[in-house]
């Protein structure tokens, strides 16, 4: 990926704050000589391995799990809040003209080579984990021991795991960097006052980078 | 990419419809043996090729116009919403436990071998009617020529131009369309109550799915 200086994102816990908010992973191999992407939500083991670990399922039936290259790195690719961005939200751009449209968006791309996992125990300990940390916002967080046994055994029997061991992890936070404070400002509260999530969220990324107050 | 039958978007307006409001595509090539992902806003025109064809421009430092595979498809990702779905959103669940936590997605996945342009005139007209698209939901939209023409120049001489001639679109719409029209309704209702735009976005394509009244 480009990323010019100022957009390079370095902080491992930033970038692990991203993956943990974002979680659904386009998971990019080669298989029979065509690129082929899948959508799979992943933990992060940050703890294992040099860079980390990737942790997910599949479903069964999903050819993926036998066929992703194990020659070539696999890249999964997270995708936090994107906007795009008016140039009409600078001040300066009210005095001098000088401004022109631009996309935020700040991404991880992970390289590495995975493997696949038929281990049922592993299985039942991955959907466990992954359902407590999804079912953690909910009123009543539901538990993969609410579902009856035979129903649990029939969704193992459908899946198989994945891990992603970490090569290689980039983050690029495009995100105004390049602009001055006062129209880091303006994009900050253009972006607020639209009252949605995801410009919220972009709004923050922004904010990060206001360097006087 | 894995699409059960019924997660299969066939309907080509839906699919160009997405394109339009997540128009940021993250295209993936090879570039010296490693898969290499750039975050760029698409233009679709519908009417060029068999397919369509992708229209957008790079910084001319990326250096991916000067080495992207022109012997292997591309694959071009968008993305839509996209949310985890807890079953306790189910009532079915509330009756017999028989539900699993999903997440939910609607994406499109475009094959094709890029082309890079140069030519000035093409490239100013690209900047236009990409602006004009981007602009057009602001209040006072703001256009190319409100720049001056020296900065405009020098922003020509900073991109290039790229197409993709699409070979192949394909859609997935993983969004609920296996469950029964209560748990459909469940799903929608629980997004709605949360008031953020991709929650919503996300319940009117689960929405598009409850068949009866």
């Amino acid at each position: 990926m480009y990323i010019p200086k100022n957009n390079e994102e370095t902080d491992v816990s930033v970038i692990h704050s991203l993956l943990k908010s974002h979680p659904l992973g386009t998971w990019v191999t080669k298989i029979d000589g065509e690129l082929n992407a899948n959508h799979i939500p992943f933990l992060l083991d940050p703890d294992r391995g040099e860079h980390g670990t990737l942790i997910g399922h599949v479903a069964r039936a999903n050819p993926v799990w036998k066929s992703f290259s194990t020659t070539e790195n696999s890249i999964i690719i997270f995708q936090g809040a994107e906007t795009y961005i008016s140039p009409s939200w600078y001040p300066s751009k009210h005095e001098h003209g000088r401004a022109l449209p631009t996309w935020n968006y700040a991404v991880v791309h992970i390289h590495g080579i995975p493997h696949y996992i038929e281990d049922q125990d592993w299985l039942l300990n991955h959907l466990n984990v992954l359902t407590n940390e999804h079912e953690s916002g909910q009123p009543l967080p539901w538990k993969v021991s609410d579902a009856p046994k035979d129903f649990t055994q029939n969704m193992l029997d459908g899946i198989v795991g994945i891990e992603i061991p970490i090569k290689k992890i980039v983050g690029k936070w495009k995100v105004n960097q390049n602009k001055q404070d006062t129209d880091k400002r303006g994009v900050v509260s253009n972006l607020l006052a639209r009252q949605d999530s995801q410009s919220s969220e972009m709004a923050s990324y922004v904010n990060r980078f206001v360097l006087s107050e």
